[in-house]
């Protein structure tokens, strides 16, 4: 029996990842938590009976705390809360699936206090890779990622040793603009923006995937993961989303995971690696799907992507910055307050006013993705 | 430094083998063999200076010994001699790349002698596949496969437990006739048949492409190879020849090896293997192929591949019949003596009058193996 804490649990992979844990017969749900979906998240505390549910805002987490109070689940708040779940002392595993910079320290504790890692939230690496993967070093502690892009390569290195690694090869949809111009890019709604081909996603990661940030902050997040020069990155532009990611090996030989595009699938190898467990979901045949083509990324029309190879050579607070300046401008644009191509725009504005500092330690990353989200802001405002 | 035996070191992997050797800067070759080519043989004993040189022909071998006696290089002649460079002492790996059934004794006495295997030659599984999985597993070897199919499955196998696999997927290219239907293959010449679309191999091996029955015996041999039903094996038909071939596990996850079309790969990977080493082989660029495709492999046009199938299903001496009326059947059409279409003829002829001997013996299968190719004789001259 493995006893699992999830953080994030109301969203897209959290949820998920509850289905998997359903089709399982030996996990055991022991914390939860959310950031405003009280709601549901009573009914997953009512189902799964956990040890412990965190709402990070207080007076949400007060009217839960009332309807739990006979169920014997204690109920906590804010970044306290949040910690308290992630170090929960009967946890194995840890799947941190919130959304945002506010995921970056309860992994930390999570990996302080010995939990196996199901990492679903990218700002953990992008903005304190190093940090984190020195702190789980130490500690010993497998980082697996849930990623379908991370998880594809995770699996695919168990066929080489590591220093036999040439080149790590993360594919892209392409996103719902994929082929599209600078100028076809003008006008575009929030609407377009969130019809990604293949993945059902959050709305923050759908306009990620259409301005091909996501695949940048994940390009940042391999850095970290596996280990490898950023040089020794590629993306490839692959619209069918069925090979998940590859490794290319010194020998020529290239190893690559493939599946329909389906997250169970991922998270439920995070959750019983390094067994695999037969799976409902649905399988692959590629006599069906007929095709698989290629291109290269469109740098020109989708600067993010550029943006973030950019980001992490720079090193230092610049990947906490380029991260920090999307997630706002990506709010804008979904607020309806900018236009698409204004997040671009505006990410560069910030790289090029940001005083980089290297060797950054956590309040060095914090501050930065503070001063970033403040300048987006006060960008947008004048 | 790792010592190795090459069998059939003159043919097309043979020669390949030597030029990966060259490259690598570990490998010394201690035994030799080559069936009729001798001037080539005498080159490369006089290059790489092994132990011992096996001539199948005692003729050819008398004169070979002549020339080489000077070099301190002794050569054998006849199945005697092959064993006996099979078994040579100083030798770690074999590499059995003789065409035909002549390979099977040598690749038995080499793994009785505890030597890794690099395994080339088809009809020691075909014919033989579980009583040299069986000597294997008792002498604790190692069988590595060559064949770029079997290295894919082999490579991908490293994902997950055995226990883990739900399918093993062999991709064939298809073959030059890819696409034609039986009435377009009636009057084909044997340089039609010759034409692969990708690789570049033997006379014979050309041919068993062009019929599909190359993929019909890379099936039996996967089945003895990685032990798994011959329900969870599947073709599928992927005519670029890039995704070499796929293991699909219980969780939905497939993993596939892909590479350039370059037996140097596959050849390499046996001879280092567990580890990977740089290959100066060309690297695969997928943004440069565009695309891959799958399809359904046709057997009403190709019945051989449902020979193959059938003829493990039916089990004891019933691939060895398949395998040698195959052989002789495609030795008559190289002859010109006979129509493509007449090769699946005479080899569902074949299976059709043999019968079959269950849990056979070496002697069983030397036997039906015998019986096949004078039946198929004896049909061609009626």
């Amino acid at each position: 029996m493995k006893n699992v804490s999830i953080l994030g649990s109301t969203g897209s992979i959290g949820t998920q990842t509850l289905e998997v844990i359903n089709e399982l017969d030996d996990f055991n749900i022991v914390g939860l938590s959310a950031n405003t979906n009280i709601d549901l998240l009573e009914k997953q505390a009512l189902k799964y009976k956990p040890q412990i549910v965190a709402v990070y805002d207080e007076n949400r987490a007060k009217l839960l705390r009332e309807k739990l109070r006979i169920h014997n689940i204690k109920v906590v708040s804010g970044m306290d809360g949040l910690i308290e779940v992630a170090t929960e002392k009967q946890s194995d595993i840890v799947l941190t699936s919130v959304v945002g910079m506010i995921g970056l320290l309860p992994t930390l504790e999570a990996i302080k206090s010995g939990k196996i890692i199901a990492l679903a939230n990218k700002e953990t690496l992008v903005t304190a890779g190093e940090i984190v993967m020195a702190e789980a070093k130490k500690n010993n502690i497998d980082i697996i990622p849930v990623d379908s892009e991370h998880s594809a390569i995770f699996q695919s290195l168990k066929s080489g040793a590591k220093e036999e690694v040439s080149k790590i090869i993360l594919t892209a949809s392409g996103g719902p603009f994929r082929g599209k111009k600078l100028n076809d890019l003008k006008n575009v709604s929030v609407f377009d923006a969130l019809k990604h081909p293949n993945w059902s996603m959050g709305r923050k990661i759908s306009i990620d995937s259409a301005t091909l940030m996501n695949k940048g902050l994940e390009v940042i997040e391999a850095k970290w993961l596996f280990d490898v020069n950023i040089e020794n990155i590629e993306v490839v532009v692959h619209p069918q989303s069925i090979i998940h990611s590859m490794v290319e090996f010194i020998d020529g030989s290239i190893i690559a995971q493939l599946g329909v595009p389906d997250m169970k699938i991922p998270i439920q190898y995070a959750l019983t690696y390094p067994a695999r467990k037969y799976s409902s979901t649905k399988k692959l045949k590629l006599t069906e799907i007929k095709e698989l083509t290629f291109e290269e990324p469109d740098l020109d029309t989708f600067p993010c992507l550029k943006f973030a190879f950019e980001a992490i050579k720079q090193g230092g607070t610049m990947p906490s910055v380029l991260n920090a300046a999307n997630e706002i401008a990506v709010k804008l644009f979904l607020e309806g307050k900018i236009q698409f191509l204004d997040i671009p725009k505006l990410i560069e504005k910030a790289m090029l006013k940001h005083k980089i500092i290297y060797k950054p330690n956590l309040d060095d990353i914090i501050e930065s993705d503070k001063w970033a989200r403040e300048y987006i802001i006060s960008e947008y405002n004048r």
